[in-house]
């Protein structure tokens, strides 16, 4: 990897036999767990990453995420990840993410908004008075739509999960990712053989914590695109997702 | 990585923040996705891994796994995980792990017992006909007890669960680290946060289909001591797993 200090910094990886997915692909859910992974690398190379601001009790927070593929690395594939911060302001910042083989083959992008808390009080940190902040802004073309706000989810049957162990991350939340797994998990194995996803936006809303039960809601509004919804066991609205699916040739 | 040829393979990762899991540690199931990656690795340096066994429809297939532990790396901590070739016969390969920080802090140890079949015909493949294997045992302790068979299961209230999407790997089946995901989410978090798993085996005995649902039973044996089994629709056993907890101090 290379790991110098770069406003558009660029990581490699290799897809294991092990990591792949029923279509011999990277599962998104990895390719989601490479997003933070690489977030965390970079914001860490200019000191602002987890190990500098959980010392102040402070923590980047995903807020909204879209990502847009054309087609995914297969088994033993080298994928290369390109991210960079697009745009910043005293709440949000705007990180994007351009994913490729090293060889130049493109495979799409994603759009990340990110704040920053303080996790005692709950509250938003000012993003501006980050030292360095200015200077570590990127310039690449990211041309996917921007992240869109997904509308309430209908649906008369959802399904009912219990909050399991593996769900829980290091601030004993749901991990980001799981989510993403249980969203994925609402369709099935004949409609992921058929097409794959093209576009997928999750907004994360609020927080859901072990020993409740969340709803898994899910509406179709095309032929293609489908929107669900996460929410806890008091009706609130944990997340909501949007996926378009294209078909496989 | 260190990744030229040698009877003893060593690799370095560091645990990343959105890896921890809720007591800020690796996840068990990351470690083994780590043992199954770090297999995989040292098998390719010698000819014999997944890309050149599937060319002849071949694969390496997971039977038995017990790891130990005394503590397990937390957040940020690198880890080195040395594996090698302990022994092997006709029908089975003896491969161990020692997990360490690379300063020399040991962590556990890890045992683990494959065979090669054919995919098509489901036959188990003589692995003393491969090239090279009697140059790549390696020599190094692992003072850790050999994996068990571990007994039938008495439960009567088993969790029942139909098998999603993201639980299914590239050959179909169901992911080896799935199977452990599911048996630690029998335990409770308040359980992981008195205890650590010491001592963890599986033992793979039949392989689980999408569509299929699932039973998850489970038994205490002693106060820290508990199996699981995971039996198909049919009632055929797939795994059965043991777990050993420790107090934390």
């Amino acid at each position: 990897m290379e790991n110098e200090q770069k406003k558009i910094a660029a990581y490699i990886y290799d897809l294991e036999p092990a990591e792949g997915n029923a279509q011999q692909e990277i599962p998104l859910t990895l390719l989601v767990k490479r997003i933070l992974e690489t977030a965390t690398y970079h914001a860490e190379n200019w000191g602002v990453g987890y190990s500098t601001l959980i010392k102040e009790n402070r923590a980047w927070v995903l807020a909204r995420l879209a990502i847009e593929m054309s087609s995914y690395p297969g088994i033993y594939d080298k994928y290369k990840i390109e991210t960079w911060i697009e745009s910043y302001n005293k709440h949000f910042s705007a990180r994007n993410f351009c994913f490729s083989s090293p060889d130049g083959k493109l495979y799409g992008y994603a759009r990340s908004i990110w704040s920053v808390i303080d996790i005692q009080n709950r509250t938003s940190v000012d993003i501006t008075t980050f030292r360095h902040i200015e200077n570590n802004v990127g310039e690449k073309d990211c041309p996917i739509a921007p992240q869109s706000k997904i509308k309430p989810v209908n649906d008369e049957n959802p399904i009912i999960y219990p909050i399991r162990y593996s769900d829980i991350d290091i601030n004993r939340h749901i991990n980001s990712v799981k989510y993403i797994e249980h969203i994925l998990d609402m369709f099935s194995m004949d409609m992921y053989d058929k097409n794959f996803i093209r576009r997928f936006e999750i907004n994360y809303i609020s927080e859901a914590r072990y020993g409740d039960k969340l709803s898994f809601y899910r509406e179709q509004l095309a032929e293609n695109i489908y929107t669900s919804e996460i929410r806890n066991s008091s009706g609130e609205t944990i997340c909501r997702g949007r996926i378009e699916f294209s078909k496989r040739n």
